[in-house]
């Protein structure tokens, strides 16, 4: 009900405050037996922490998850696996300012008046730190599906658009370069970008195309849990995300039924792929491809009009550590949110066995 | 879990397939006390139903809606609402050719693929008449958010787009072209569109835009159930839905945060609504507004080039009543989701009185 | 939330007033591919039925289901499955007198206060009635557990108890007699006390037992959702229920531990089966079995002082068609929420398969 | 799914081990705005830990809560409440006897059957020391339910039982004694009853009743979600429970209905209670009370034949602290999850607020 559980028979329930004691979650409904690679995790949490480049944030924050259950002698036993992950870097007297004040498209204002109270303290709650957890949930889920490939890159950054299909990039490349961009050239121009951005004070929004390949037949429960639109929710539930299209998307809304139509061949594959890999809610075996938009942070740091609670316009500068573009950082997000999706339908299409 | 559920207080659980006896749901947690429009709700049933004009499927279908219980002498008793919309005009045959074929683009194939078993008859389950249902509750859910005002219109149709903000925009003409478009001079070129693409034996896509207004401060529940994340599910899950934005949508994507940011005025509302009326997943009172991406309706007048089930290519032409273009009848649809979520969240914001 | 709705992933949803068009429900998460037998759907309905002998009341109800969805060629597909019971014989005439009355031991007053309005005819959805939806249900899960055996009776009517433990009973029995109780001298005294009784314009108490057998190991989610506690719920929420106990129930609170523990055999059963076929929450294999308390009936044959809503104490004499002791009845009606419970932890468990 | 959440608006995620590094849990929904005092929630810790008394096992936990989240300068903000308790007292090798082996009357067996693989440590998650987590949520509702007088106490151990009805009982009276019964001459005895039991290495059963007072009418959600009927889940998901009535109970199962009915006074209260403050599933206003039947600990201190996994039957002996009789300890429990079902049901109900 108060929105912080995620999934049904892979479930993660979250918890924490920015400048808290601690993040952390709880998954119930891991499949027992899984043999857990802890370096796995630790390196999607690392992808997501901030301070790993010049172009995001330099907050340095260690980001360490520690599991307390569920898990013995290295093994997922099926009970509910607890984790925390310590604020270990919390400056609270950077937000002092904010106490009192409003920032403009924040939720600092929506927050105090749906609660009648807010932790101030780094955007609290609504803080993008948050993440940290679904990243922790999404390392598992990836585990269990090992055979399915989950693949999330940067395919825009302000008006910088990756020009190939993603069938033409190389996902080997993704890490290789800050921005995590595949493609070489355009990850560079995006890179210059975010560092022009940054000097201005400012910031700049981006995409996220991710790809799910080896997705077996069948995943998705229609009417209302279709495929695509869990997937959907996941993304859109991620801060700062003001958009998402799967398959043909927008641009399918502009064709023809004979152009958009894809083709069988004989072995049930289709010759083109503008569904996206889903067909009436239902994974069809093709892959998934899917693009997120993602908005400008919000916190810039030139100086801006907000309100402050006595009703007063004043102005106020961003201070701090903060990103001059989200998308970098969003790219192990978006991966673990569709983690978290598809091992939940996995899981909930063993129910369908119809040997009974 | 098998998803035929929408909602977690105001619940709809629908049922039915395109040519069995009847479709029907039940809606569970709807307040008592309520007095219900019976006749604004067959209106709603009657904007979605097929052959209200020339430019979509010639189906006749009475849509009529029997409620058979959970209302006594016309007011709601908050014990559930059962209801049925009989089946009356189901032409069986119409659809023998498909019985061992799967049409491209079609849920024909994953359907038998998934559950082993599929109702061919008119798309079964995967039919868009399912959503007769969700227009039923759609239409209470408007009755209990009286002072709430939700908009849905047709806002391109293939290329031809309505190129003004929504503001510019009167929705009493919404109902004033079989379009749904209250532009009319937009409208009229959207009508000829979908005609000329009918002669084709074609299909086009559109997209429709939806304005919520007058919804109060705080509703939605961060961080998984944020307001945009659950109209989003609820869009996506509406047949033939590609892609959902809201606010500045993708648009967003391309700015920078000194122009993307909403500055506060003194009372708490904003000076523009790039938000979209959300900020952290919760509503701030400003106009909602979001925009659906509808693909072109799969069956074509056209001879297409389809799979059997022994794992031949065969040729197949549609045949039957099928709308040219999806986004006219669409509107109700996006309203009735829209009332869905948002009733939904209404009265789970309840739950937050502080006063206790 | 509104708590029409039992069961995760086999879930049944009900709609209906005793007096209203009809009852009905939907079951989503049945399984696809199952046969069903309408023959022993009908039975169970049949069974629960009024009328069927001269202990229980003398109303006529068909009870005949009518499904609408999820079902093709007789073969369940994988989509819910919409019914409706028809309500046939409503004599509303007879309820006018507590229209404005509050019945003692009847739910009247709450639903009035909860609610603030009230169908009062016939209890409304009060009404034990809507236990048919249920043995619609059960009679379905039935059919998925075709190698489980259910089977309830009756193990005492106020103060004649089946004096033998279940393994000495002979469950075929069952059916013989209109008691429901398979010991048939203890029958006969029952039968004989519920005429007595129902001579005195009065009713009675009384106990049902149920025997569940060939459960598989590791049915049942701890630590909240355990097999018994699920189980528990399930039965308590049964109109006029007061207990519920298993395995050793109330008297295993007197014992010893060196007496209570059930001792293992080499292949992994147990000597004894104090803990009624349960350990932890999780089925052991061994055979459960739960005992389950029901009031007498409120509505009596004699002069009872009533409240009206004027806040009078008004006299009132049951009228209509009632019966003298409800255990008889409540056998199928106990069967049935047994087989949801199974069935729905019987789906959970197979996503739990160690083979990922 | 996985059962380890318990309620829906008010609701409970819980995880950890015995012996594992902390148990925790996460409450979501928790109204904001509510001064917590934590001396309170730590008092009822106090009560539920071991090693209070003589007749208590003797082994000594800390059990001290840390709140890590959902908490702002005292006061709760409405995001979700994580905690953790760590495992202070963790002696792994009492345990080392039983990794191979599965005792009997103990979740050692079908927890490997389950899940195929077993924290073996101190019961691992089937312990109760799972149980702590639910006393801090309850600790927390009773805070949220300040007028709501919720008093267990200890009813029976063994044949000894309380022979008053609890009207006559003083409350304050539960906690001067080690065995938690407001009666204390019956509290003497049943003291000296397990010392006795306990130096024989014996364990004995025993009944909790609880008494909840002050509720408002209207509470509760029908048809399967009735007050009572989630009551019952709630104990009978607590350790060693094996069975619940409420009201009359199983003596109602004795009675005629002439007897049984609560006639009304004038102002809606009833003359008698034998419904125990509920009706039809929902509170009436009156006193709701219930008992709880517990079975004695499994583990006791004398030789018993157990299994191996090699299928072998073996000797074995309880080593460790472990309770002759668990209802002391389970009062608090029993209190808590009585506190959690009201919360919930309690804020379900304002969504019910007829003036929309």
């Amino acid at each position: 009900m108060a929105g912080n559980s995620f999934g049904t028979i892979f479930k993660l329930t979250t918890f924490g405050e920015s400048h808290g004691e601690a993040l952390g979650g709880i998954i119930d409904g891991c499949p027992p037996g899984i043999t857990l690679d802890f370096e796995a995790i630790q390196l999607e949490m690392d992808r997501r922490k901030p301070g790993q480049s010049a172009i995001v944030t330099q907050r340095k924050e260690a980001d360490e998850v520690q599991f307390l259950s569920g898990i013995f002698e290295g093994i997922t036993t099926g009970t509910p696996i607890g984790f925390i992950i310590p604020n270990t870097n919390q400056k609270s007297a950077d937000y002092s300012q904010i106490k009192d004040t409003y920032r403009p498209s924040h939720a600092d204002y929506v927050y105090e008046k749906k609660y009648g109270i807010r932790d101030y303290r780094g955007g609290g709650r609504s803080s993008a730190r948050e993440t940290a957890c679904r990243v922790v949930a999404g390392a598992i889920a990836k585990q269990i599906l090992s055979t399915i490939k989950i693949n999330a890159f940067v395919s825009s950054v302000g008006e910088i658009f990756v020009d190939k299909p993603y069938q033409e990039l190389d996902f080997t490349k993704t890490e290789s370069n800050p921005v995590r961009c595949p493609d070489e050239a355009t990850a560079l121009k995006m890179e210059e970008h975010i560092k022009e951005i940054r000097k201005q004070g400012d910031t700049v929004g981006g995409t996220v195309t991710c790809v799910i390949q080896n997705v077996p037949m069948g995943l998705g429960e229609p009417v209302f849990d279709k495929l695509h639109a869990e997937l959907g929710k996941a993304m859109l539930s991620i801060n700062a995300v003001k958009g998402f299209e799967y398959g043909s998307g927008f641009c399918g809304a502009l064709m023809k039924g004979s152009d958009h139509n894809d083709l069988y061949n004989a072995d049930g594959t289709t010759q083109s792929n503008l569904s996206g890999g889903i067909q009436g809610g239902i994974s069809n075996g093709m892959d998934i491809y899917f693009r997120v938009a993602f908005k400008p942070v919000a916190t810039i740091m030139q100086k801006q009009e907000s309100l402050d609670n006595q009703g007063n316009l004043i102005e106020l500068q961003g201070k701090g550590r903060h990103d001059p573009c989200v998308v970098p950082r969003a790219v192990p997000i978006v991966e673990a949110m569709a983690a978290l999706v598809i091992a939940d339908f996995y899981l909930i299409n063993r129910t369908y066995n119809r040997t009974i």
